[in-house]
């Protein structure tokens, strides 16, 4: 009865393009990190849009805000589904953006029809996804999994940090009390571009996210032997940055052969002591892998940390081995992928699963709810960047496969 | 008639005991940094002992100190020999040291044997050679090849320069005025602990130095592009840092098989952005090589530029380069390195022919007379550490050695 329903395209479209507006840059990008003035102009255009939709707009301690479209009942349980208005430094216009503009969109869409549900509707923006301040700020502080140890060491300066809370109204208490209670949440939905090419590589037009990576990050450091770079014969050296070599090229073939689903990054590099004409003595690298697969994710460390071991015996090196963070893959819910996937064919749409590679407020969600997410096609894979695209259509898409994965989540109480 | 003659050998050991206590650390290194105050006690130590001794000082525009055995002749040439006094930050008590004292000691030892020479004998100590405000200050000054430019940009701060320029009352003009006539200067000798391990691994006594080697340095940086870790596959990523590890690889391989006398350090690296959730788009690497020979230091060169425009090529980078410095090999004089094996033979001493891979006052000195310099061994190859050590028989042999050397460069006017 309702699987002819539609979003209304043109207006989800106008807002994006509104919202692009609000700290955006002249190359097209937009620079709205959390709790900037930016990102507290984006969240009040949320809330009148809200309610210039007859939408009730509720705000928690943690600064998450909701446009909420009541069921009768008062003790209804909440059907959640939204993304975040933050973005990175000079990001682009559509991570996360698009997420809460279709959230949005679907609940005029509900609320026009004149739809009575079973269940509340809320559509949300979730503080800080990005981590300006803390990863996941927001959506882990609804699941309950922020702790005061972490609000204290916030990642840019404290003072600064305590000066932009209060700019937005938020106190260190409100933040930990923000926490949902698990059982009034049915599910929790996400649409978000891919920052990837995967979609537009096959010509998909939806891709139903199975789980969200496991990230582990290592700061391997190669110890050898500082010496004269003149006096000492090559043969004598134990220098540590050959270590780092030899480990990033098998690693990149242990990668390639055994984990072809897995990705492996070394961003930095610090050698000690540093100079043109002494041998490195120390080689710090950071190491960071992710695997969707909770199996293969703890095969993966195993294996890297066993050639790192492999690699310094070879090499005559030692290894310090130091534990930055392990995050185990989060698996999604079947029930939420399977809405998603029967919205996608009500709608005639092509989807197909895939792991997501990044982090999202999903995957604090998924410890409180049913939870799930799916991505509309990033055109050229770019993301945090000016660069950033979606086209029009899947933007569109985005909201109409949104909003029959929710009405499906939403048929029962 | 002189064949028979020997330093005093413990007064020789008794001088490198005293003077290791001006700037000496508790673990039995010294810290004497050029112009430091340790280093300006250090030299009037020099001053004071060859005044005891009946010699005449002298010090020049450029802070070089000097112990003088005149001729009868006042229009003589000179024979110079010495070494310096200072030390790099926190380093040991032969490197230089051992130089200027044995100079010393070979000129009270000619003195008091009563010897009337052709030429006038002028025992050395050179500022700055270890480079921690100019590299080769001193030589290089006594040589005319250190510029005003190169004074107006020292490796420290130039303000702490000149603080230390005015506590050795030195200026800039008396600096830049230090040349000798080249005309004035019939040879320089130098005798320097090895540095390395080359003499105590074969046994041998004494190593006659052929050449300094010519050290290159340059900055290569391999151009990838930054991508997010998590959602670019691996194999559609440009990773600088990947590029740098093939070049070490392959590089390694490159100096062993084609340039075994050569040597190559790889010091820096510098990734940027410098994240451990984004691929390395840039990589900047310090490369240095050295070699003896001329012409197998210019194909070292080409090699090994030649490499890193192989591996970017398939890897998909790109590359800057930008040199640093250049400074060929110095050869050394024929008649210099001739009378070392001479007195090498006198005194029953093994000598071998052996390049410098590290760089030297006489470098500086063989541009403007016949230079020469040989090395005694070190313990253990340590240098540049509290851990340098050379035993008292082979610093009696360097005095020795130096003598005989001198003697027969001085046997002619």
């Amino acid at each position: 009865m309702t699987d002819d329903l539609r979003i209304n395209g043109e207006r989800l479209i106008s807002d994006l393009r509104d919202l692009a507006e609000i700290g955006g840059t002249p190359d097209g990008g937009v620079n709205r990190p959390a709790l900037s003035d930016a990102d507290l102009a984006a969240r009040d255009w949320f809330a009148q849009r809200a309610t210039e939709a007859g939408l009730e707009v509720r705000r928690d301690g943690a600064g998450n805000i909701s446009a909420v479209l009541p069921a009768a009942d008062p003790a209804a349980r909440s059907v959640l589904f939204g993304s975040h208005l933050d973005t990175v430094p000079f990001g682009g216009r559509y991570d996360g953006a698009l997420g809460v503009v279709a959230a949005l969109e679907v609940l005029r869409t509900v609320r026009e029809a004149g739809l009575r549900l079973p269940v509340h509707l809320e559509a949300v923006s979730f503080t800080d996804e990005e981590g300006t301040w803390l990863s996941l700020f927001g959506s882990r502080a609804a699941a309950g999994e922020l702790t005061a140890e972490e609000l204290a060491q916030p990642r840019g300066m404290a003072a600064e940090f305590n000066r932009r809370l209060e700019a937005a109204g938020l106190t260190r208490e409100g933040i930990l009390a923000a926490r949902r209670d698990p059982a009034a949440v049915k599910a929790w939905v996400e649409v978000h571009i891919e920052q990837g090419t995967r979609l537009e590589d096959s010509g998909t037009d939806i891709g139903v996210v199975t789980g969200i990576v496991g990230i582990a990050s290592y700061w391997l450091t190669f110890v050898g032997r500082a010496d004269h770079a003149g006096t000492t014969p090559m043969n004598r050296r134990l220098d540590a940055l050959l270590g780092v070599a030899e480990f990033l090229r098998q690693a990149r073939e242990l990668i390639a052969n055994r984990f072809p689903e897995g990705v492996m990054n070394c961003g930095i590099v610090e050698i000690a002591p540093g100079a043109f004409n002494i041998v490195p003595a120390r080689a710090r690298l950071a190491l960071e892998f992710r695997h969707s697969d909770p199996h293969r994710f703890e095969a993966m460390r195993e294996a890297l940390l066993s050639l790192a071991l492999h690699v310094v015996e070879i090499e005559g090196l030692g290894l310090e081995v130091e534990q930055v963070g392990v995050h185990p893959p989060v698996m999604l819910h079947r029930d939420v992928l399977t809405a998603i996937e029967a919205a996608c064919d009500a709608l005639g749409l092509s989807s197909t699963r895939l792991p997501s590679y990044a982090g999202h407020d999903t995957q604090a969600m998924a410890a409180i709810a049913p939870a799930g997410m799916f991505f509309v096609p990033s055109i050229g894979g770019a993301s945090h960047s000016a660069r950033e695209a979606t086209s029009d259509e899947d933007c569109v898409n985005a909201g109409n496969v949104l909003l029959h994965a929710v009405l499906r989540l939403a048929s029962q109480p």
